[in-house]
């Protein structure tokens, strides 16, 4: 296969468009009838919706590719020979329901396990994160500058506070010692959107005890073409066909980091 | 004094909307010359730059009115008495450097230590939270609701993530505890947008443990117009001329959080 990555990623992003659309008008909907209806419904029904339409157009087009979604694409997908899609159809789903805010399509295109195209929309902020493998990462219109080392005392956190607020184990101290050392702590809630955040330098790294790959397949192509690292807690590449650890960073923060975070295995919260 | 405060929100909304092309500006030629200067002295000569702006149109327009800023206004008032504006120039510093996002103007207006303006400015996302006392609050051009009450297992939390990681002490496991039992964190490092984000339904409540009165007397108005709760850690009115903590939340869920917070007396961090 030879792919026009340009020409996907351009077809891509209308169907994300469209599908963005569809959230916020959802969103719209909603507000008029909120009293009545539940909004755990409204997500699971917007996440199937969005997840099909995507799925809808990039079959039609693309017959031969696989298409691994949250909801329900691509549960048998056992290996990443080929061409695959790999759809978040709302990231953020917390922040969809209760701040109509802060939530992102998240759509990539990988090749053979390596990433060609990565798409983040945050929907209401209108923001397009966009990154095409070997032509640098887009942030709406503006190509992002390459990253530059930084230390951990200089550095502003993305991670889920939750974190640290956990039963105490052993392995806690380890974080508070990070957060510590650290300039800043920010929390989004929305895992595809930090990623695209450290990307684009409004973060200095993001951090997740637990991802799967529909949520950081777009933003590893965005932060691979800022000159970001991105590894599991213990420093081996992430995997695309089962969740993970993941700490994405500016050189230099990455090894401080993992000295902090190498012992903690991931786990649910 | 009989003033009329609806005419000074609009005067008041026009001088932000200077002050805040000014910070655009500095951003635009500071990315310019990104690599001579330090981001330090930016903030530094911003804050103070933006102060002074606002406390010049201010004093042309109501010479008998007092002026408290964050940078040098005002460090002689020893009353509420009259009419007193608060300004914080640049909410959100940390931010205003390393994010070049999510900082805010915040300004507001009392009269015998009771709010009757309140404007929040996140200049680059170019939201207006607005309100005038016994008129409702604003986010740009749409009405904000009445907010209803919530429990903290529903809530979405306002806070630094530092406060998690603090050193041991034994009042801290309450704060473990408290997020435990929500719904879910957020840290956005700005406490006035964040004051906004309340009022505005995108958080649940925000909790900080020493904030000085410029930083939250434009959250109030805000907060007030649109039924939320506010009060120190101990349960009294958040003070005008002095810092304190502040938990801003909606109604049912503020006895919650002071159930945790009661016994932490607020801090430097």
């Amino acid at each position: 296969m030879n792919e026009n990555w340009d020409d996907i990623k351009n077809q891509a992003v209308k169907w994300v468009e469209e599908a963005g659309k569809m959230l916020k008008e959802s969103l719209y909907k909603q507000l008029d009838i909120h009293t009545k209806s539940n909004p755990n419904d409204l997500v699971t029904e917007m996440d199937y919706k969005v997840e099909r339409l995507l799925k809808e157009r990039i079959e039609k087009s693309y017959p031969d590719h696989k298409i691994m979604g949250e909801e329900e694409a691509g549960r048998h997908i056992e290996s990443t020979n080929g061409v695959m899609w790999l759809i978040d159809p709302i990231d953020g789903t917390t922040n969809f329901i209760h701040q109509k805010f802060n939530f992102a399509i998240s759509l990539a295109v990988v090749e053979n396990g390596i990433g060609k195209i990565g798409i983040v929309y945050n929907v209401m902020q209108d923001e397009w994160f966009t990154a095409v493998s070997g032509q640098g990462a887009y942030l709406n219109e503006r190509k992002l500058r390459q990253t530059q080392p930084v230390t951990l005392q200089e550095a502003v956190l993305g991670l889920n506070g939750r974190w640290l607020a956990r039963e105490k184990r052993a392995d806690e101290q380890s974080l508070h010692h990070m957060v510590r050392r650290s300039r800043s702590v920010r929390s989004y809630g929305a895992a595809a959107i930090e990623l695209a955040y450290v990307a684009c330098g409004r973060l200095d790294c993001y951090i997740s005890f637990r991802l799967s790959p529909w949520d950081y397949a777009a933003g590893l192509v965005l932060l691979k073409e800022t000159g970001h690292l991105i590894s599991t807690f213990q420093n081996e590449g992430v995997p695309l066909l089962k969740p993970s650890s993941i700490a994405a960073s500016r050189p230099g923060l990455h090894d401080e980091l993992l000295h902090y975070l190498y012992d903690h295995k991931g786990f649910d919260y």
